[in-house]
């Protein structure tokens, strides 16, 4: 199937993701005269920041995740089209997708890549059975899995060590991502599950939060990342910093300290979030177009978002490299708005080379670390505790789509916050049993094949 | 790992499984000198007759499935033991159930039986990869992913025929379970996604349901199922009664008709509602007791719901035959209450041959539509269209487990039913594409063999 004009020619702007970049590109189009074709992989759009809540039973899937159809439903400019991008052909300006074993072809005179970033392994892809990352709905769903299934196995053990590698639960990263989610894992055997079971106790649980840098949020540093480190060991999260992994398994990890003395963590339930990289589909566009590729996979930018020599070939979000501009869903937002402005001032006739370059504007970065307590930082402004908590509150429900997904989110977290109940505790059988199995199942045959292979160095 | 007493020896009950049965006897058994164990193959408890509106994007997984754990964390006598039930010794008093690799032994003193049913596919179990029951959670999600990946894949056809096939849904019976998700599909192709599609009008989508019974609702029968044909007539449902299903395979089904006559429907998104069979631990109690089973493996229990010479073992729920009662919800938590109050009266005391017989008490049943329309009949009483349906929203409310749950659901039913929008619309990435690809794939292996094999006849 091959997208054609239909009827008279209108100037096509194909937007591939439908993520932060994406979707605020498209709906920025909405009164433009041109035709859109947003092309994603996944049906829905995904409120990334909130990924970890629906990991740790806090918030429901719809409530992070619309429908991308439904809330594009009313722009009639706009379509959506289900389907993996696999080449992008700048020069003959059309984009091939497939979804299944249907393969489109689609047309641009314009076009906004926003295909966003995966996790990084550093090269050591192989950890990511063992320790996944924490990226889609599937990520999150099969996380929350092996945190309420390592509960469930260590209930019904009735050895020491294996209930101690059951209760020893590590996140690898110390971000934002990972920050947050070892503070909830910390609610969740702290408050949520205390007095939930008969066999063991969960608020005993061992959650271990590790990253080779010196401090956490390194984003934030200073006086932040000290006040994020002491709110975590207050919910009693381990920090071990300066650490690297050298590998995983299904029973632990292998770490190495600064020292260079390496020593092992028995943990069967493991977190990757300690790298990203970028779309494949940024390494497709700099060959193209000669634009370089950061570490990360990046493409690197014109200041004005484009490919050199390709002015209606924008990369934005957490694709693009452009001034060293972290992966906050706010420079994809504003990104994605940039591109479409600079598409529409093309069509009222300006020149590419006159646009303005693009411009980041910080509204500031926040994370929070329990309920109540949340850092923030605005331009110079650094706020903590409390106040940063509220703020962090009313920006996340600003941001969500949908207003029935504000309510609803507001729902949850009044429970998760006031009561020490979570409305989203379900694992599915699928999640619950058969990823463990699969563990399970791999950790037997490896063994009968005596090791699991030689552990290679990540950072 | 075998569970024994510790300390003072105190009466224990087991219960098998987390459904209304399971979860009402041991609540029921909250302030008596026992110790409980609940032996349950999921971690949650599940309000299966909205499992539908899971399936059909209006509730959430947490809404309807609530951790069993956390709903008896106060309950200092019971405990939760995740694990499969393989065997059940009535002379041994001991249970065993399995959780992954682990095994574990549980003697009991009493034990109730409320394993459920699962979907039966009268001996064609070949239809079940294609036509998948709706008895779980995985099975609502997975079914959610057929349903809009089959909108989906329409969207990107340009194939009359191919079109008209995965717009064509099928639903094969005609009982409760299967008018609601017939209803609620129609819903969704007509109100919800209205709009939201560019190259196809899912309000045209065909809506098919199948039974070989003369009406719908066969239960209620007279004027309640002219009723409910009414109303789902106008929804646009088609339905084909005094039909049996004879193939089902990836693009379709084959059926017969009354007078004889076979055909075809192709259609790729089909439902499985048609039957149930009971746990096969019913055959196992039948087979020690000397019970007989029904045709859907129901045990034949004694007036007092025990296994005949074994007055501690109580079977309850869909598991249970006696008086031709119906798979109800209310069945299973009066069976549940009334085995939880034998075994209190045993300890106080009384013989069990001085129990008076289980009388169930019926408070009525009932099956909602459409929106705004339900038929109820509580006893001689018959209610239908909007009384009927807000009976069903209060009544329906009132039994969901735990306060949050409840605002939660009547958050998302007042955005289902008074605006055009669903909250819970993702498909995860592992419904929508991998199920649809093993499908795929399965086709065209079996395309490349030469055909599907025999089908045979259902009824």
């Amino acid at each position: 199937m091959s997208i054609q004009p239909v009827g008279s020619r209108r100037h096509r702007v194909v937007v591939i993701g439908s993520g932060f970049g994406g979707l605020f590109a498209t709906q920025a189009l909405k009164r433009a005269d041109v035709d859109v074709v947003l092309i994603a992989r996944t049906s829905h759009h995904l409120f990334q920041p909130l990924l970890y809540q629906v990991a740790t039973g806090i918030l429901s899937v719809g409530d992070i995740a619309p429908a991308t159809r439904m809330v594009l439903r009313k722009q009639k400019n706009a379509q959506v089209l289900l389907g993996d991008v696999e080449t992008i052909d700048i020069d003959a300006q059309a984009v091939t997708s497939r979804f299944l074993d249907r393969v489109t072809v689609t047309d641009y005179d314009s076009l906004i890549v926003a295909a966003g970033a995966g996790q990084s392994y550093f090269g050591n892809d192989q950890f990511a059975e063992f320790a996944p990352g924490m990226k889609t709905i599937d990520d999150a769903l099969e996380l929350r899995g092996r945190i309420l299934g390592a509960f469930e196995q260590a209930e019904l053990s009735d050895d020491h060590d294996e209930r101690a590698r059951l209760l020893t639960f590590v996140v690898v990263g110390a971000g934002p991502t990972g920050v947050e989610l070892a503070g909830q894992i910390a609610e969740l055997s702290r408050r949520t599950l205390k007095g939930a079971f008969r066999h063991i106790d969960p608020t005993e649980a061992r959650v271990v939060l590790l990253d080779g840098a010196p401090e956490v949020l390194p984003v934030y540093g200073g006086k932040l990342s000290r006040k994020a480190r002491g709110t975590l060991e207050r919910l009693g999260v381990e920090i071990q910093l300066g650490t690297m992994v050298t590998g995983v398994d299904a029973d632990g990890l292998t770490v190495k300290d600064k020292d260079g003395t390496e020593r092992r963590i028995d943990s069967q339930c493991k977190v990757w979030s300690a790298g990203v990289a970028a779309s494949p589909l940024g390494k497709q566009l700099a060959a193209q177009s000669g634009a370089g590729t950061d570490r990360a996979g990046r493409v690197e930018v014109q200041p004005d978002l484009t490919l050199p020599g390709h002015p209606n070939v924008f990369v934005v979000g957490d694709m693009m490299s452009l001034d060293n501009l972290p992966g906050l869903a706010q420079v994809a937002m504003q990104g994605g708005k940039y591109a479409a402005h600079q598409i529409i001032a093309g069509l009222d006739g300006q020149d590419p080379g006159q646009r303005k370059p693009f411009k980041y504007f910080d509204k500031g970065s926040m994370a929070t670390i329990s309920r109540f307590s949340a850092v923030a930082k605005v331009g110079k402004l650094e706020i903590s505790g409390f106040i940063g908590w509220v703020a962090w509150l009313f920006i996340h429900l600003l941001y969500l789509v949908g207003f029935s997904s504000k309510l609803s989110t507001l729902l949850s977290w009044t429970q998760a916050f006031l009561s020490t109940g979570r409305n989203e505790m379900a694992a599915t059988e699928q999640q619950v049993f058969a990823r463990i199995a699969i563990d399970r199942l791999r950790e037997h045959t490896e063994a009968a094949e005596g090791g699991t292979g030689a552990a290679r160095e990540a950072g």
